[in-house]
């Protein structure tokens, strides 16, 4: 029998959801900065979902989906990444007709891609996104990638490599696609079978491959960038001059193309360079994708956005020995001893947490003495013990583990008394 | 080509999400009170995980799962519940193990079942759910049953009913179930189909047949309460003790038995009995599951745990009137207008929220005049201007929306003036 988490997956166990909680709320804080609004769409779509607006020649479609037919016979697909998804969910709401424009989105989701799992690569990750519908302001492209970027500085994360790329409007783009068949088109046989079928049905994805990487006609291969139109070239243009205005560096990678279909214009990628981070650098990536909203069914509506690996940006605040402050204090344990005193603990436990305090107790019908070892364990602030003497007298013995100060309490008086105590904590 | 969310799935859009946040938070923030950690365990596990835990003759495994192979001929399936994968992770992971004992957990998680789509039940849903594992004490029983029932009091819910039934240890389920079979097997043919199966698989489960339950025999059944052994009815006793004690109301129900399998002593549900909640009043329900981390491949080790339905819980909240409040004020709206003031706009914008402000602008070229409606629709407190004027004289002109007051600040004084309007905000 098989009781182990599936391959490429593993459980985050409270330790590290602690870490996770941290770093999604700052992350979300940041979002209400830039004023982004929540979305969440199913975690899975009909399988053409993606194969429209990824691309059916790219590496996702062709090999690394999670599909299946649900009981009704429909083809499903977990989703491989955020924006088609999204996308899906603009159009079939009708967004566009908000009254606000652009809609600001953002999103936390689990993606699955049926991958080999190593370091930095799982077959469920989760991811941190945005996308921006309704605006072809370069300016709005400058803020997305401003956004991705004050989340990682504001972590504390300063190894930071901003990568950024036009892949220019579908003008400029349909002639680097000529130019790029009529170079390679003479090594074709050199080439991968994977490259030799992307030769005719999306040869930009060549610069993407894995398998010829290394090959001479790679280095030589014709840029995008010298087939951008004025337009095309104009755009790119102010994009950088909102990111210098901002004081964001950046480097321009003519090869930077991205592994799905759908981008267009600005293409850009955020690496880590810390020491030991490991060999896949790529912390986000993102882009512009005018196009993709009518793609799925919508109007001429153009969008940006990017998806950050959440396991990732984990991966490099330890890589960079950012420590996560984790509040793990407890404000009270209730130690109680003997039958009454337990029947009084259940209710006075009760009241506590009723009236705010944080308070945790045994239930192991631990002695005493345990009990204090597991309130040590468990950083107690505050120990309230109850015992036959206590119960006599109405009143309870609450001992400050900070100080060692001991304090006798009436019983009717505990909550506010602990409330007080606790006062500027928690 | 089907471009719409699959059937029994729905999208959260940001009016949405932003009361989901509202409730998670809460309901965290009991989490925190009661010391209650987070876990969070993939989206699938092997098919037999399920099949093993909730049983093979439910509902949920026969007839409701999203089961499918990946690539690597393995037969996964999406969690229809939240039990089985934290029992699994606390095997796998040794939590058995660790110093604190037991160890509570909590989740917040999509759940997938295949079936009707209809009023508060969705093929994808949401829970919130908590599993206690490590203590046979009545009082974590009764512990767990506060804590949902805390959620939905903080929350505003009034009409609420909470069910108890104790299902017995394993000697009072096999005296039961004798019982059970000798009591049906007279009506054997007047039973559907499925039940004529439950009769010899599990009979317990022909108490909660839904085509059955108006037979005559159903009435008469034997009830598990009159084959509890003593220690069972001893158990079952502090339990109800614990809940007096913490002036929780409950009613008994002999027939609750809960639709998984792996069920024993405390059964609990809890009900919403507001006008027009509609047919399904269920809002979250558990019980106490010792054996289940012995038949996943652990230690005997016994457990007890529920689960919440989320959007159940809205419904609610909604049937009981309840508004949420959202905060759905902006801080700051930037209005630029030149091309001079849009550069200095990308700056400053980044740097006002650089410094803690939030702040949103236009992304659409628009007049000054829509500008200011669009701050006016994004319930701006203060709009900051930025036109030709401003920019020679290098200040910006603040407007307090509320008050309507205008003030000149010099640009290079806005993060600190801004800050300092906004203290005592967000």
């Amino acid at each position: 029998m098989n009781m182990k988490a599936p391959r490429g997956t593993v459980d985050l166990l409270p330790t590290n959801t602690k870490k996770w909680q941290y770093v999604e709320n700052h992350i979300k804080g940041v979002c209400e900065r830039f004023r982004y609004d929540e979305v969440r769409t199913p975690l899975f779509e009909h399988t053409e979902v993606f194969q429209r607006s990824v691309g059916d020649s790219t590496d996702i479609v062709q090999k690394e989906m999670y599909t299946f037919e649900d009981r009704g016979g429909r083809s499903l697909t977990l989703r491989p990444e955020g924006t088609a998804s999204v996308v899906r969910a603009f159009v079939e709401n009708k967004l566009f007709g908000n009254p606000s424009q652009p809609v600001k989105l953002y999103y936390f989701a689990q993606m699955f891609r049926y991958e080999r799992p190593q370091k930095g690569r799982m077959r469920q990750l989760n991811q941190f996104g945005v996308e921006v519908l309704g605006s072809a302001n370069p300016a709005i492209d400058a803020e997305v990638i401003d956004l991705a970027m004050t989340c990682y500085k504001e972590l504390g994360l300063r190894s930071l490599k901003l990568v950024i790329n036009s892949l220019g409007d579908q003008e400029s783009r349909e002639n680097h696609r000529k130019a790029l068949v009529e170079h390679f088109s003479p090594h074709k046989d050199e080439l991968c079978s994977d490259c030799q079928t992307r030769l005719t049905q999306n040869p930009l994805r060549i610069l993407d491959c894995k398998k010829d990487r290394d090959h001479p006609s790679m280095k030589t291969a014709p840029s995008i960038l010298d087939y951008l139109n004025n337009e095309s070239k104009k755009y790119f243009e102010q994009v950088k001059e909102y990111l210098d205005l901002m004081k964001i560096p950046y480097e321009v990678d003519k090869n930077l193309v991205r592994g799905l279909d759908y981008y267009n214009h600005t293409a850009f990628e955020i690496m880590s360079e810390a020491e030991g981070f490991g060999a896949i650098t790529t912390l986000a990536g993102g882009g512009r994708y005018n196009g993709l909203v009518e793609e799925l069914g919508g109007p001429d509506i153009p969008g940006i956005g990017f998806g950050m690996g959440l396991e990732r940006l984990i991966m490099a605040l330890e890589a960079e020995k950012k420590e996560i402050e984790i509040d793990d204090e407890l404000d009270c344990y209730f130690v109680a001893v003997g039958d009454e005193a337990e029947k009084q603990a259940v209710r006075l436990v009760h009241e506590l947490r009723e009236g705010g305090v944080q308070v945790d107790r045994d239930y192991l019908d631990r002695k005493m003495k345990a009990q204090f070892k597991a309130a040590d364990r468990l950083k107690a602030r505050f120990v309230i013990v109850l015992g036959e003497d206590e119960l006599t007298k109405e009143i309870v013995n609450v001992k400050d583990m900070t100080t060692g100060e001991q304090l006798e309490i009436p019983i009717t008086q505990l909550i506010n008394k602990m409330n007080e105590k606790l006062q500027g904590g928690k």
